[in-house]
């Protein structure tokens, strides 16, 4: 039964300070999804003798090697004919390859250069995997009941050939253990008190598997359960799954893909209502989230990016005399700000945000970090401030995420 | 002579979906620039097995080898007993290091856990290096000519310690090979273009060595230049870079590491001038931009998202029979909100986007990807019309870098 895969990268540009393979991460992921573990990454520039090497010793020591890249059509693309040094195994012309070859640059008007035909040279006895969209097609090997995979580095190549050609059968192989995810995504609570929170109850299990990870303003609850089949797994996922939500409520804002924009997005199109944003510190960043959605302008009349105090006078109404009394980072102009702008526009909702993001700008009574944020709806204003720790970035990113989440808990 | 490394990234985390290794990036790098080149990597979990196969193929082949993570104080860090075996040296307790992780725990208050006494235990004959930044020391052994340096896994600890006490050395044993690099960074011109007008220009040089990556917007171009000093090698990088400025002229906006929104900042700082943007399909991602530079407080007055046509009319002062008679993605919209959002604020440049960044909303005479830019300035208005592809964040990003480079241009 097939429980581990090593995956090895090809490539020299893997080997530069810009880029990273990324593959492996989809391939992880379908894998685990299967109960495949991947227990080895190589990343191996164009080099015939160095691949060669890896090669030979992950064939040796892995049930499962799974190859990205070096498929191409010139002299450094270098895969197949390594592999198939290594598994002894003769190259062959495949005439139906060739065929599809010069087909795919007929329907391009284009005659196919001579360098193409080496795609079409393959180890005897490898079964071919088909690849709609490019010229490399991809190839199963079985040596002595172990199993290579050589497929073609360009992500939309791979991805459609894994998932189409190799997963179904892999997942036979793997004994039909059938993996399910769910993710839960929370605001508002740190990740040492969310985990405080929910640890007594998934340290109780050891299938699913609970994994915690947090970015500014949000912590992602990852829950993965093996089972006998996709049920099955589900089942085991959904009673610890149900334990966790019971106790965290509405920190949990998503239970699957969605971010907190598209979620806002849903409420404010469920309740017919509209939304204006005046901001300060986060110069546009809440704005241009909220229409990072498709549909959002159903919702969204404006923003304003307040950052002189005039434009906090100007646009969205707010009396010069508070400014001149609370300052501009203060209680009462992201009150100002949130009133005001839902006023101006006509929206259901208003929402204002004013802090110091630094790295200058700060003081001992308003230091950086400090965030104030309104939101305006018919009679009532509420209004938080916080206290956020490190730079520019993270201070806005969320600040924003704190807006964000105002506006969702007014709709819930 | 050292010419080549290879990685080793050791890392339960590392491989699964979620995280990728970056270490490597910042190691390659820094490699690269005393004339080192990666030419493998190799991910392995915290597995002794696993990694004790690894190390033992990576020290039989390679000069230099760096290992990076698993020296922590729980049991599944592994790295050095691992090292210890296959290099067939013995682990003995350092007094000193002991000493000074003690005193790390005492400078806050703590007694030291039991367990980080295991970071004290360290191979016979290796040289410690120091960590200032954590509790972990890294070490440095020396088998049989060879080079093999581990390191701890968390960047802030890792970072400092390579290039302090690693680099130095590392670039003597490199022969004192130096690199220099130099990025230019352009925009208004697509990646083939640009490569048809500079490469004639570069393929006359092996070295340094010319590479071209794109992003929305954006063509960098890298040149890396290979010496007997810097000096040298900043000459050989000068030599042709200075062809390829000259041919690009002001396509080029950045020598450095500036974005263009710095760029931007930096222009009308020193002219003492002010911004204001009236944006609509860039959704406030024009004025995020902008407002993450810090000190962008000084120059930038006000944005504003007109998503509505109520909004536009009122925030921008657009005539609602323009929007009426030539549509809400027009050129005359467009400057109307440059104009209307310059004279409302003040300031000294108006800028206005309108476009559609779909995926819906696009029609015959105005497909998804129809921009239109203007820009207002005394009594000059400008105006541009662009056609792009790509799904909503994309043609979002390459709207925005456009805007921003339609202010350099003007500021030049």
């Amino acid at each position: 039964m097939l429980q581990h895969a090593e995956i090895i990268a090809i490539g020299s540009e893997l080997l530069t300070p810009d880029r990273l393979d990324t593959n492996s991460l989809f391939l992880t992921e379908r894998l685990n999804s299967i109960g495949i573990e991947v227990e080895l990454k190589t990343i191996v520039g164009d080099n015939e003798e160095r691949l060669e090497q890896v090669a030979r010793e992950a064939v040796k020591r892995s049930a499962l090697v799974i190859a990205t890249g070096g498929l191409g059509p010139t002299e450094d693309d270098v895969t197949k004919k390594v592999f198939a040094r290594v598994l002894k195994r003769q190259m062959v012309l495949d005439d139906q390859i060739l065929e599809r070859i010069k087909a795919r640059f007929r329907r391009r008007g284009l005659e196919m250069p001579a360098n193409n035909a080496r795609q079409a040279l393959v180890p005897v006895g490898g079964r071919i995997l088909d690849n709609p969209a490019g010229t490399a097609p991809g190839l199963w090997m079985e040596p002595e009941g172990r199993h290579v995979i050589l497929l073609p580095g360009p992500p939309p190549e791979l991805k459609p050939m894994f998932e189409e050609c190799c997963l179904p059968r892999l997942a036979e192989l793997a004994g039909g253990v059938r993996l399910f995810k769910q993710v839960f995504k929370a605001t508002g609570i740190t990740e040492s008190s969310l985990d405080e929170r929910i640890a007594p109850i998934y340290v109780k299990y050891k299938n699913p598997v609970t994994t915690i990870l947090a970015s500014p303003g949000e912590v992602q609850i990852h829950l993965t359960g093996r089972g006998r089949s996709e049920e099955e797994a589900r089942k085991i996922v959904t009673e610890l799954a149900d334990k966790i939500e019971f106790e965290l409520g509405d920190l949990i804002f998503s239970r699957g893909e969605e971010n907190l924009e598209q979620i806002v997005g849903y409420y404010l199109m469920m309740r017919e209502m509209t939304l204006a944003v005046a901001e300060s510190c986060t110069g546009g960043l809440v704005a241009q989230r909220i229409t990072s959605v498709p549909g959002s302008s159903s919702y969204f009349l404006t923003g304003v990016t307040c950052y002189s105090n005039r434009s906090k006078i100007d646009l969205a109404g707010i009396p010069p005399l508070v400014i001149e009394m609370s300052g501009a980072v203060s209680a009462e102009v992201a009150k100002g700000l949130a009133e005001g702008i839902r006023l101006k526009t006509g929206a259901t909702l208003g929402l204002g945000i004013t802090g110091v993001a630094g790295p200058a700008g700060g003081s001992v009574e308003k230091p950086v970090g400090l965030v104030h944020i309104a939101l305006s709806m018919d009679s009532s204003l509420d209004h938080q401030e916080l206290r956020l720790a490190g730079d520019r970035e993270r201070i806005r990113l969320w600040a924003s995420q704190a807006a964000l989440d105002m506006v969702r808990r007014k709709l819930i």
